[in-house]
């Protein structure tokens, strides 16, 4: 951190990458080091190698009890680094944060130095794991309602299905979710052919890493889970051989000329 | 690598993350020092500390040459490593090497082990820096027609307008290409209010980075050059004031009740 204000205290929204300890970036790793507390979804915050900080894990649910937490912490002199799992910038915490701050427009946090550091977010470890899927053109959409409507959601599934976007689906399904992922994926049928790739990569950067790679006709929801990414090709989308005997899935830069 | 394949020879396509080297992985940096040749566009594979690698580069615009001739290393026995600025499966030289090698379809190229690795896009670190635009729902366009036709990228950015996404735009102008970014904004501002955050992102990461943020109203292309991301915000993204003095752009997790 360049500057810190207040009594010496600062808050830094950071994301490990996914799993696999060789994503989190040295940026991040300095900024983890340089904290006195670190605050988190529990899962997370046990990614990180204990150098002695104060640690505030939660429930994954509890973002903005957490982001409160956060900016006292900071408020009070703390130097705090909230964890998030991929990128702090993409459905997590950096959002949150602001929310937060806005929301509650407490003076007290007025003066607490806030900053961002990017980092890999698990689509991506997803995409490189299955080639290139997202070459060209795609989207991103959490199929969680919790936050916004479904109706939304469905609206922008069904949106970028018709324009042909490579699609990119953050929390697919959960106990509490269980049919979105079905409806989400039947939008994008009615736009786009059975045969088109569809990509599921679980836990990735994990031990017990998977990677799916089926089609839009063969597709069941059933086999994802919480900790699963979903990405459906777009018409353009190619499956291929390669050396490893593992197909890839990736979407060309080039256009077909009958397009 | 976990395994290699023909008489000792791989290609991993790797990214450097945007300009700073503390966002390269530990795991890019472990392929790059496993490599004995570098093969990318001449300012990326400057980012590269010399550790003695032979140096292949190429122009940017040579993407399929660069590819081949990456595989034609990696066949003959070469560790090679293929550069990107940003995240390799973004807009960049991973589906250069999958689409050149189902286009050739060259027997010699038949064993060459592949391996893509995430990394930070430039896209992450600008919206890192201007605070949490994609903490929402986002689509993600290259306004380059050069390998594909404008009216695709026209009618993606007008439906992913329509759909209320943020968007972020890769390479939003040249000099060969000088009027898609105001095209493309024009779009977009048929759906949008004038008021609608922009994030104009330059450099991010080098010692010339420039963080612009202005609204749909005010936005010139002028202000962009190849160097630039370009986010525009959703219906709900926001500007906030920050303890450092600087405006931050965010798009809240939570919907408003009257969405």
């Amino acid at each position: 951190m360049s500057a810190v204000v207040g009594e010496g205290g600062w808050l830094a929204v950071v994301g490990t990458g996914p799993g696999d300890s060789a994503w989190m970036t040295p940026e991040t790793s300095a900024v983890i080091a340089a904290a006195t507390d670190l605050v988190g979804y529990e899962r997370y915050v046990e990614r990180v190698a204990d150098s002695g900080q104060r640690r505030h894990v939660s429930d994954n649910r509890e973002e903005t009890a957490r982001a409160a937490h956060a900016l006292d912490l900071a408020a009070s002199g703390a130097r705090v680094a909230v964890i998030s799992g991929g990128d702090p910038g993409i459905f997590a915490m950096a959002a949150a944060v602001w929310e937060t701050l806005e929301r509650a427009d407490h003076e007290r946090w007025a003066a607490v130095e806030i900053r961002v550091t990017p980092a890999v977010s698990a689509i991506q470890a997803v995409a490189a794991r299955a080639g290139a899927p997202l070459g060209n053109d795609f989207c991103v959409i959490s199929l969680s309602d919790n936050l916004k409507p479904w109706a939304v959601i469905e609206r922008r599934v069904r949106l970028a299905a018709e324009a042909d976007f490579a699609l990119a689906f953050y929390n697919p399904i959960s106990r509490a979710r269980p049919w979105q992922l079905g409806a989400a994926i039947e939008a994008v049928a009615a736009h786009r052919a059975p045969a088109t790739p569809v990509v599921l990569g679980t836990a990735v950067g994990r031990a017990d890493e998977a990677l799916t790679i089926t089609d839009l006709a063969r597709f069941d929801p059933a086999a994802a889970d919480m900790r699963t990414l979903v990405i459906v090709g777009a018409s353009t989308t190619r499956v291929i051989a390669a050396a490893d005997g593992r197909p890839r899935v990736y979407t060309p830069r080039l256009y077909p000329a009958d397009y």
